[in-house]
């Protein structure tokens, strides 16, 4: 207290000009930081908060090298603007939830549709029609829907699989030697076997209602022929596949790793091939 | 050649068994590894391809050690195995495309209905449903879903900022000090604006209609009444808005960042308040 400091001459840390250079800027010293970086033009500050707050004019802002949290007063708003401003952040908050909305009510209303579409494919599209007409509005609006979704998880049962697993339990029971895994679908991914899975649920009606045509002409309902071809289609498909999948499956058990051709004197000939087909590439 | 070397014992760099401990076992020398890597069971080296390949049984696998890729022979694959598993590439290849046809298909097919709905809002029902009845078809599929594009696209343009950078720009010429830039709608990112303005598109018709009934009252045609409306609540929005961000920016311009209290003998009061402040809180 005894001790006056000479107070040094200020000078911002931002355009490190100093109170010589402009007499009239106005200075505030927001943090604990002493020394040559206590002092920073006010107007310097607003920039660089503008830079650092990014548009979020309300986000909390510290001073890089001391941490301290800057403080910063507001004009007092009006009532009017402060209505405004509730409005604007419920709107904003609404607004992802809308959007999920938007989006649940697309995929419904698809779902709804396709639903309405396979009644008609597959009782026909007069008698459907007439069905849907004379159905309660909630059940076709519950009902209708539930169809594609029916036929995605009936697409999920993958029974192939379990049939080819069995088939393997039964021919190799006993044997000593190392047996692959049965290989999976494709086998490039699990957004491929969705795609593949919700694409042939979703044309399976199609295919089944054609099939029918094909193989149960003399049936004379349209209903009765539909799921007699759907039927047929899955146990053709379903025997097809699980051939198919033994049939990988015993040349993958089958497949042989073959010896590195050696170039030394033990080996002369395979050497020797070698060396003659690498000068026929040059 | 005329020195023989002593061929040493082999060994499995998997399961480190050699040739004494399993007879039977098949060996292989996949790779140009010599030494205590050279010699490997088949059974070991097909597990562990496995592991490597999970699943994708077509890969080419190479040695960790020296490089060299691994040449394995497949039993010959019959014709109807040939077929079936081009088949089944060709169909994991479609499939992603077929995935994006169904998305396509779904937000198409709701643009659709969107447009049909709003075009019975923005009409009447009755002259909506004759208008679309009598309408060529294919102009109908063209016609409604741009009906959701247009709307989004009307607002994307945001005029009410032009308006604002305008009398930004007269009222604060010649101004020396520091301006900060015109906040943002909301300014929490852009996936925020995005469903705000696909919402607010969205639902304008439905205002639009609302607000025309409610003001417009007397209006004979519904089509009148609901553009008057919509005219009317897009400039009553505007003016509000144009108001509230040209606030928000008198706010932000009028800020102040405050000196931080000192607490030395300088300014003793502020001090002498916090000191207070912090053995009342003990």
């Amino acid at each position: 207290m005894a001790l006056v400091e000479e107070q040094p001459e200020k000078h911002c840390w931002v355009c490190f000009a100093t109170e010589r250079d402009d007499c009239s800027a106005e200075w505030v010293s927001p943090c604990r930081c002493k020394g040559c970086t206590k002092w920073i033009h006010q107007s310097c500050l607003q920039r660089w908060l503008d830079e650092k707050q990014k548009g979020n004019s309300g986000g909390a802002v510290s001073c890089p090298q001391c941490g301290t949290e800057y403080h910063i007063t507001f004009p007092k708003m009006g009532p009017v603007v402060y209505f405004l401003q509730q409005i604007d952040k419920a709107l904003s908050r609404a607004s992802p939830f809308a959007a999920v909305g938007v989006v649940v009510g697309t995929v419904y209303w698809s779902a709804v549709t396709y639903g309405a579409v396979t009644v008609m494919q597959v009782v026909g599209h007069k008698k459907g029609l007439y069905a849907m007409e004379r159905a309660d509005p909630l059940f076709l609006l519950m009902g209708l829907p539930t169809i594609p979704v029916v036929l995605v998880l009936g697409k999920m049962i993958r029974w192939e699989d379990y049939i080819v697993r069995l088939w393997q339990k039964c021919y190799y029971r006993g044997s000593t030697r190392y047996l692959p895994h049965v290989p999976g679908d494709g086998g490039a991914g699990d957004h491929l076997s969705v795609s593949r899975t919700l694409c042939g649920a979703l044309i399976f009606p199609s295919i089944a209602s054609m099939v029918g045509r094909l193989l149960f002409r003399r049936m004379p309902s349209n209903l009765q022929r539909t799921i007699l071809g759907g039927i047929a289609f899955v146990l053709i498909k379903g025997v097809l596949k699980v051939y198919f999948k033994q049939q990988q499956y015993i040349i993958q058990a089958n497949r042989h790793i073959l010896n590195y051709p050696e170039t030394n004197g033990d080996e002369q000939s395979q050497g020797g091939e070698e060396d003659a087909e690498d000068s026929g590439n040059e």
